[in-house]
Parts: structure tokens; sequence; C-alpha cells
């Protein structure tokens, strides 16, 4: 029985096309036990899937969606990458959706699975602002990642949404490796430490990993300075960009003399600072050290390379997209998770001691 | 009648619900001249859409595919963007799909628009290798946009596709940019130029560059030196990184004591070898100059800045998706639309006199 159909197999198994389709192409949707069944007798047979049974007509709604926040951040591409490949592998559909700054993205989603009929979503960078209405309405599987979210820090005197729905999501603690961060500045003997980041006026990556550092200083009993914060104010999705890096360290540098480190809450702003550090004639580390936060590419490579909080961009997304198909096949619940985030340090961060403060 | 429903609209046009929604939405699937009847109805009767006009059902055929090959390409993802953007608007879903270096980004398309009933697909990166009979099965408007096409190019001894089925494609004339790139290096003065490429077994993006590398020399009446080509081998899609452009650098420079400058097919691949080039404790342009290709945001900020082929990826990006919904409306026919890209001269590149060569 060399030429074994995708019928012959679906007739000897007792189930329909469609499920023989499934079992072939790895469908979450699909009895476990029926699977193996599947496999079985496809093995037997000696049934080799042809170009007709792997794209044998699926319905339209299966389909994922990539809600994305701050689209250009290369560590957020990175991540749809490696998210759109699981996907294609499951033979679902990535739809990539960029939104604005000013948009609400769970708002986004619920228009798109009345359009679309999606299986599932995936909300990508941006902040965590949702009430549980709303998150309640959406009516698929979802999950975030890499999004500011305080509910997963305990922050004090703020209802968590956790406690009323709950949800899927996967990060690191941006409060606490700020903290990271920062503590290693200061142990490097830095005093005057700057900071570029963004959305202090709401709950935000920005607000978290900026408390972060401030925290770092109390913890070593150093005054907060608010010279040394500048806010990237840019009205647009896109503020982490390598220009606002550039225009905060130049901003810092013009008001702060003593400045003798730049923590940056991404790496694209961190480049952007450490170009203009060196346009100011200052040297990287040695007048000015710069630390960035994500752990992407362009900061091995870069000169000087760039000391970092690296995300664990592969594992983040991988368990994130994992997670949401276990979701959409009803085999896990909603949950958090938290994953570890490392200090790498390059060649763009040293001593912050000075002769003239020694 | 300030309370006026898209029901009510469609009554007085004497058109469906679906139609009045296409008007609202610049859906293209209109007649134009219903269309103007619609919205002069809408203008009159002061109707305001809502959201549940905005996002009345649509079909779920309405998608737009974005078959990517190099992904993780800064280039390929910043016209991504610009198109996603432009797809969203126009109130179609965008999918994304990356296509490895294996596949036939064709086929894939084939069994995309049977499974997805697709509107449109953009072709974004690779290789133009098709025949005419693949083409003509798609389907549905598509377009090619930077892809590596010595069809555009006239190249000797090779059959035309375009004469013998129409399709649309968006693209710089690669051979002769890197030609200019090429002949700037020479007017500089240097003589040992080397070049990291890739694909030059088989028509491709590479071999367009660096048939354009060959014709500066020879123009100039300097010999090919083999020596001097570096063709990146990787087993990937991905193979414009920075990875390979330090590599590449690190080959060029152990084979060539002579070397002063090195031609890079693309920007990342460029910036890998700056990378290389520093550590190797030679210093850019004064020993090594270096240009790249594409024009990314990165190539501004990286230290030094990169002299590169900028070529206008947003009007590359904007052309190429107004052109496919011109096409889905039946307003224009398949064409070939050769845009300029400009040589920009930054840090990385100098003078290539040598004292010992003079």
């Amino acid at each position: 029985m060399s030429n074994t159909t995708i019928k012959d197999i679906a007739r000897i198994c007792g189930v329909g096309v469609s499920t023989v389709s499934r079992a072939i192409n790895n469908h979450p949707d699909i009895n476990p036990e029926t699977k193996k069944k599947i496999m079985a007798v496809i093995e037997e047979y000696g049934f080799v899937p042809n170009d007709s049974a792997r794209y044998l007509k699926r319905s339209e709604s299966d389909s994922i969606a990539f809600l994305v926040k701050g689209i250009s951040n290369p560590f957020f591409l990175g991540m749809v990458r490696i998210m759109e490949q699981f996907t294609q592998k499951k033979n679902y559909a990535a739809i990539l959706r960029h939104v604005d700054d000013d948009q609400d993205e769970v708002s986004v989603a619920q228009a798109l699975v009345k359009e679309r009929k999606l299986k599932g979503i995936v909300f990508l960078g941006g902040n965590f602002n949702h009430t549980p209405e709303s998150l309640q309405q959406i009516g698929v599987p979802y999950i975030f990642c890499t999004v500011g979210n305080e509910d997963e820090f305990q922050m004090e005197g703020r209802p968590r949404v956790r406690d009323q729905v709950r949800y899927a999501n996967v990060a690191v603690d941006d409060l606490a490796e700020s903290e990271k961060a920062v503590l290693y500045l200061i142990e490097q003997g830095h005093r005057h430490i700057g900071i570029i980041t963004e959305g202090l006026d709401k709950p935000s990556v920005g607000q978290l990993r900026f408390l972060g550092y401030q925290k770092a200083l109390r913890e070593r009993g150093m005054a907060f300075d608010p010279n040394l914060v500048y806010e990237i104010k840019t009205k647009s999705a896109e503020r982490y960009t390598r220009e606002n890096g550039y225009l905060g360290a130049q901003a810092l540098m013009r008001d702060n003399p003593g400045l003798t480190a730049i923590f940056c809450i991404s790496d694209v702003i961190a480049i952007g600072a450490i170009r203009a550090i060196i346009d100011s004639g200052r040297k990287i580390p040695e007048d000015v050290s710069v630390v960035g936060y994500d752990g992407i590419d362009e900061g091995k490579y870069c000169v000087p390379r760039l000391t970092t909080i690296e995300q664990p961009q592969s594992e983040m997304a991988e368990a994130t997209i994992q997670f949401l198909f276990d979701m959409i096949g009803g085999k896990r619940q909603p949950d958090n998770l938290l994953m570890p985030a490392k200090l790498v340090i390059r060649e763009s961060s040293g001593s912050g001691y000075r002769p003239e403060a020694g």
C-alpha cells in the first residue's frame, strides 16, 4: 500500500480527513489519543504527507495576531521573528499589527477578534493599563510579553488587575533588573548617574525601570537628583530610538558637568547616547560609562561594545508562543512567568572613580 | 436626522450596508461612482462612523501577505513596518510570513492563497528565480520589492521572465549602485578593495552587487583578484548578519595584507566588518575604509558612521504597497519601478593613498 492517501488514513482511523490533517500538522486542536492513533497508522502504512495534504484547505480562522507597540525596536522584532516561525510550524497564519501609542491595544484586539476570528493574541511591548472588564471581553486566549506591567511587581497603593482576572504574562522583573544595573554602576564608583527613560507619567516600562534606578540610589544612601533624569517625550509609539538616546545624552551632559554614567532603559537608546558622548569629545568608559537594557545583537558589535541587562529574548519568545498555544489547546491556565535577565558587562562601562573626586 | 445609522445611509443610497462600510473604510473594492454617491449622502445627513460601523464584520479574505526572506535584516523590517501601517489604514490584515532560504516563496504564496484567500502578496527580499508558469499560478495581485532580480538589468545570455509574464517589481538598480560605490572607492585611491557578498552561485542580490563591483574594477582597468572576495556561505536565510560581516573582514584582512577598503553588500554586514577591523587594531578609515549598502538607521549612529548606498526605504515601501492596492483595485497594470539610490559618504571611508604605495 505504497500510495496511501490522506483519505485512506482517515478511513482506516475512522476519522475525518481534516482530523488527519490536524494530526500531521501538529495542530493543537486535536485529542492527543486520536493523534497518537493516527500517527501510528501513518507509520504502519508508510504514508508520506504530500503538498496537497499539507496544504489541505484550513479554516481561515486559524490565525494568531501579534499586536506590537514600538515596532521599530529591534528587540521586539527579534521576538516577532521567533514567534512567527513557531506559529508557521503550527500551520497558523501570523497577523502582524502595529499599535500606535495613543491606541488601546485591548480595544484593537477586540475589534480584530470580531473581524478575523483569531485563535489567539500576543501583546508585545507597550504598557499594561487595562481594566478587568476590557480583558474579559477579548474572548480568545491572549498573552502579554515584555509589557511594562506593574501588576507583577506588587506596587503599593495600586489595585492589582490580576486579583480580579487571570491573564498570561511573560516578562523580566523590570524594576529589579534596573536596580541591578544601577547598583553595578554605583559599585564602580559612579556618583552622578544619569538616566534616559520615558513614560514617567503613567504605568510603563520606563516608569518601572526608573523606579529601579531610584531604589538603587536609595539603597546606597545616594540623593536623587531630578537634573539627572532625561525623559523622552516624543509623541509616537517609537520612543525607543537612537535619535532619542542621542538627544538625551546631549541634554544630560549639558546639565550635569559631573556626570560619569548614563543608564538607558533600552539598548537602541544607549547606542544613540554613545554616539552623542563620542561626538562631545568624551571617552567611553574613561569619561562616561553607558549601560543599556535588552541585549540586542547590535550591542555586541557597536563601538564600544555595550554593557546591558540582557533579557532572554529567544526563551521569552518561545515561552510566550508555547504558552499561548497551550492555552488555545486547553492544556494550560493563564499565569505569570517572570524570567531572569542578566547583567552583561562589556566595554561601555568602567570605573567611576575620578582623580578630582578622590 | 442626527442619529443616522449605517443602515439609514444604505437604504437612502439603495445599496447594502457592506457597501457603505467599504466606502467609509476606503476599501478598494468599490465602484468609484457608488462611493462618491455614498460619501455625498453621508455628508448631507451628518452621519459619523462609529465603532460598530468601522468594525462591521468584514470578509476574512481581506488580507495582504508579506513574504520575507532574511527577516532579521533591519532594512526589511523597516519596510514591513511602513507597509503594515498602510495596510492597516486600508483596513486589511497584514499576514507576516518568514520564508526560509531553501523554500520557494512563490510556492509558499500559492499555498497561502489557497489557505487564506489573500487579496494580495508582497515578496520582500530574497532572489528572483521564478518561472513564468509558477508566477501565473499565484492567482492574486503580487509585487516583488528589493528582490535581487536580474530580469531588470538585462543580463546577457539569460532569458527574461518579464518577456513572458508581466509582474510588478520595485527595486534599485543593484548592479549600477554597487558599481557607483566601488568607483567612489577607486577614486579615493584604493587599489585593493575587498568585497563581502553572498549567493554567487545563483541569481541573487549578492551576485548583482558583485557584478557591479567587478564592472567598476574593469572600467578603471584594475585586475580582479579572487582573493579579495569573501562569500558568506552560512546555510540560512539570515546571511546578512553582523557576525558574517565580522568573519568576512577577518578573513579578508588575513589573506590580503595590502587591503585598504571593503565593500559590503549590506549595512549590517558592514557594521560587523567595522568591529573586526577595529578589533584587529586597524583604524577606520585611516587603515581600512568600509562602505555598506541599504541606509539603515544604525549606520547613522555607529562608530564610525557608515558610508553607504542609501536605498529610498520609505519611498520604496510606500510605492510597493500603493502599487499592490492599485492592482487589487484594477487601477494599474503590473510594471517595473526602478528607484534611484544614493551614495552617502560618512566617516567610515576616506583616502586610499598610502605612503608605501606612492
